[in-house]
């Protein structure tokens, strides 16, 4: 089964489709650039989204639901807005089809023209400010917190499982403030939020910064993000959150009474993650053979596989491992299948991503002991069958924190620090990853340089040291680095 | 606050709108026939969710998800599903926007036609059963035991919050059966399932039958229903739960291997619920006060007020309860608003449905007593402080089965057996409700009836007991009573 996979050096935009395919994580659709994601792809979902929806609710926030369509002049309203999203999108015309006259078929409705048309949601900061205007008229409804988990479509053109989709689903929030002050310390607020369940419950090391006035959200005052690299040297940008400063305010005429009394424009945030996060999970920490989920993510952490097949006194001695792992919330099944190997399983299994597989044989449980085989560094050792459940607690919070201490070992021989175009060029094709150099903070050296070399500036971290220097292009003087990288 | 509703007897549509707004609920937007479901009747929706998602679980499924845009010509596969929703929907024409020559905003770029319309889903049998055609070779892979939680569109030119609106959201289950039996017998699970959940949970009971062939889903062999009966006498479905056959699979060239190896269409069902049941729960439960919601559901249980405004002891207190009271899993919050009187604190957790109030004064609470309220019947009792978080604990498990009890009375009173056409039209005007009445079994008579009555069949009960009589139009031979209703 593994070797239906092609390997990471082999070509690792091809293992990437395999792992998702062979894991059963998602497939392609009959609907272009649309996916379908299923059962063990949407399960890593809900446990994603359980853990964040209850990071926002902490925080404060509730959840709402937004239409799905947004009526096409909405999108004009904010300039810059309009300049991002209003191109390659899902338009409905029509609101009718009917039989075709010879027969073959439905047809359009001619006659059900919509007078303007909608279109299907690429982001909803436009009709949910339009909403807020009815919802806000004095400081006392104010802050509104609010979160959606929806759907959302943005043609693209060229689409990959997970990571880049017609249609995706994600959270965004939509937050409304009395000052300037107040949203900008929620949009780092929310930015916290995404790289403490990056880092803690992914596993997945993530650089905190804010993106140039050229990687902007469109209509946002300022861009904070979460950037995370992968195991092929490019980076991912794995959630944003917005300030938007009064901009869809202003658009939609959003005002509220102030505490002297006085109109006022709304200030605004808004912050989204999406099943983008499912791709860089597996682009994190995958290997060969398969999925590497980290235990507190994954839908099943721990498969018993009975060697070599079931047996009365395997059975029961599964029956009381499982009772003791579920006892300390862990989630195990027993593997009872007796048309497969058990070497078929054992790949099985790890082509799944399963965190930890037991091995219970007659002969092991004679002299009391299993056999424990971890998936991160698929290690094996036998251990005493008395206090196994503790033990494989403990193996779990290990093998989370090691895939995390593994991806940050990645990362830091992946950054690389370059003082001039060549050593940036050098860097980007040997070492790859991130590299972090000075620029002039003008966007016209940040398109040249991604010409020459296909490299972004990802992020200007938000922990940056300040160091004077000179732009690797121009020359010209900088008093911090960024970070460069090819990208998702 | 109270007095800004119309009262029941008054304008039932007017109080269900006016229920709706404001306990703040839900909205209409700007969209035509799309709501904005408001944090208050979205927490209801996550914890009508949570609950339906632990039982679909407990059953087998697991969650995945299909694709929202479905080929026009997908919907032509399966004769009778095209006749029932090829009709108002929203058709996807174009992909892409571009701004207006004459700067006047965006406009539909004519180059970006599709190929091919796409239809925004208005269920999803057609994309799922395209996709289950490449998931299913051998017995081996079924049953296909899948749930999809998501938002479908149908243009509906007559739209109520909740109860119909263009966009909704839903769950839609789909499944896939080696056998006819098992898939029948699946779809009795869901159905009873659905009626657990909505007698349980929703305390609304509900009658389980069977629609008649003219009330069919399209495409379906047999359609389950549960049907409920709202305060105004009118019926409401509150889900269904389809038996398939090989309609699809046909329609969809999905076959399987079985065990005897031999070519077999698959066996279907899909059943759902949807958004909708929150009007059903708003209808059955609520009074002239506004919300009143089943302790189950509701997002906050308790609500205390300080009387007559906060104080260092009373606080105090507060904590104390909140305290016991979360410890028992119970939901509660302290109404700290000090800018609020009393009696404006009651109206308002009133319209909100919460469904126990708690008042505690200084005086009271010298006396170690506090004031508690019930939502349900509005009665008030002073209690010992002592032990109130397992008094309150008891009063919510009172409240949920009074709540029940009130509308399965409601029910009886408003269920009117008739034998003629005269007493069938008066039961309708007068007792309203359900009538139960004989039928001669054909659709012909079933939409006379519906002519004459603007009464449909709702169902035909499961329980149904079995009465030799004649029916109420023609005077026909029939073997059983079938219930008619105005419904929503």
């Amino acid at each position: 089964m593994a070797k239906e996979i092609t390997s990471r050096d082999q070509d690792y935009s091809q293992w990437y489709v395999d792992v998702v395919q062979k894991a059963n994580m998602a497939d392609y659709s009959a609907v272009r650039g649309c996916m379908v994601i299923k059962p063990n792809g949407y399960a890593v979902w809900e446990n994603m989204q359980q853990q964040l929806d209850r990071m926002f609710k902490e925080t404060g926030h509730v959840n709402a639901y937004f239409p799905l369509f947004i009526p096409k002049s909405f999108l004009s309203r904010e300039a810059a807005h309009v300049e991002g999203f209003a191109k390659e999108c899902a338009v409905i015309t029509h609101h009718r089809l009917k039989n075709a006259p010879d027969g073959s078929g439905v047809i359009v409705d001619p006659e059900a023209k919509l007078e303007e048309e909608l279109i299907v949601r690429p982001t909803s900061e436009t009709i949910i400010w339009d909403t807020y205007r009815t919802w806000i008229n004095s400081y006392r409804d104010l802050p509104l917190l609010i979160n959606q988990w929806a759907n959302v479509v943005r043609w693209e053109m060229r689409t990959r499982l997970f990571l880049r989709t017609a249609e995706f689903l994600w959270q965004e929030g939509h937050t409304a403030h009395a000052t300037k002050e107040e949203a900008e310390a929620e949009a780092r607020t929310m930015l916290d939020v995404y790289a403490k369940f990056a880092e803690e419950w992914m596993a997945m090391p993530v650089i905190k910064g804010v993106k140039t006035a050229n990687e902007r959200f469109a209509g946002a005052v300022e861009t904070y993000c979460i950037e995370a690299l992968m195991q092929d040297g490019k980076a991912l940008q794995a959630g944003t959150s917005h300030f938007l400063g009064q901009n869809f305010a202003k658009a939609f005429d959003v005002k509220f009474l102030n505490e002297n009394n006085e109109q006022e424009y709304v200030w605004a945030t808004s912050w989204g993650v999406s099943t983008r996060l499912i791709g860089a999970l597996i682009m994190t920490h995958s290997d060969d053979e398969g999925l590497v989920l980290p235990p507190k993510l994954a839908p099943l952490q721990v498969i018993i596989v009975p060697i070599p097949k079931p047996a009365p006194e395997i059975n029961e001695a599964a029956e009381k491992v499982m009772k003791a792992l579920r006892e300390k919330g862990i989630s195990v099944k027993y593997d009872l299948d007796d048309k497969k190997r058990p070497g078929f399983k054992f790949a099985e299994h790890e082509m799944h991503g399963v965190p930890v597989r037991l091995a219970i044989g007659a002969r092991d449980l004679a002299e009391g002991r299993v056999e424990v085989a971890r998936r991160d560094t698929k290690e094996k050792t036998s251990q005493p069958f008395e206090g196994i459940a503790k033990y494989i607690a403990d193996l779990l919070v290990d093998i989370q924190s090691n895939l995390f201490n593994r991806a940050a070992a990645y990362r830091t021989a992946h950054t690389t620090r370059v003082n001039n175009l060549d050593d940036f060029n050098a860097a980007l094709d040997n070492q790859r990853g991130f590299v972090s150099a000075h620029w002039d903070g003008t966007t016209e050296t940040e398109l040249k340089l991604k010409d020459l070399t296909k490299a972004t500036i990802r992020c200007i971290p938000l922990d940056n040291e300040q160091e004077d220097g000179a732009c690797v292009l121009t020359g010209k003087p900088s008093r911090q680095r960024v970070l460069f990288a090819r990208a998702y």
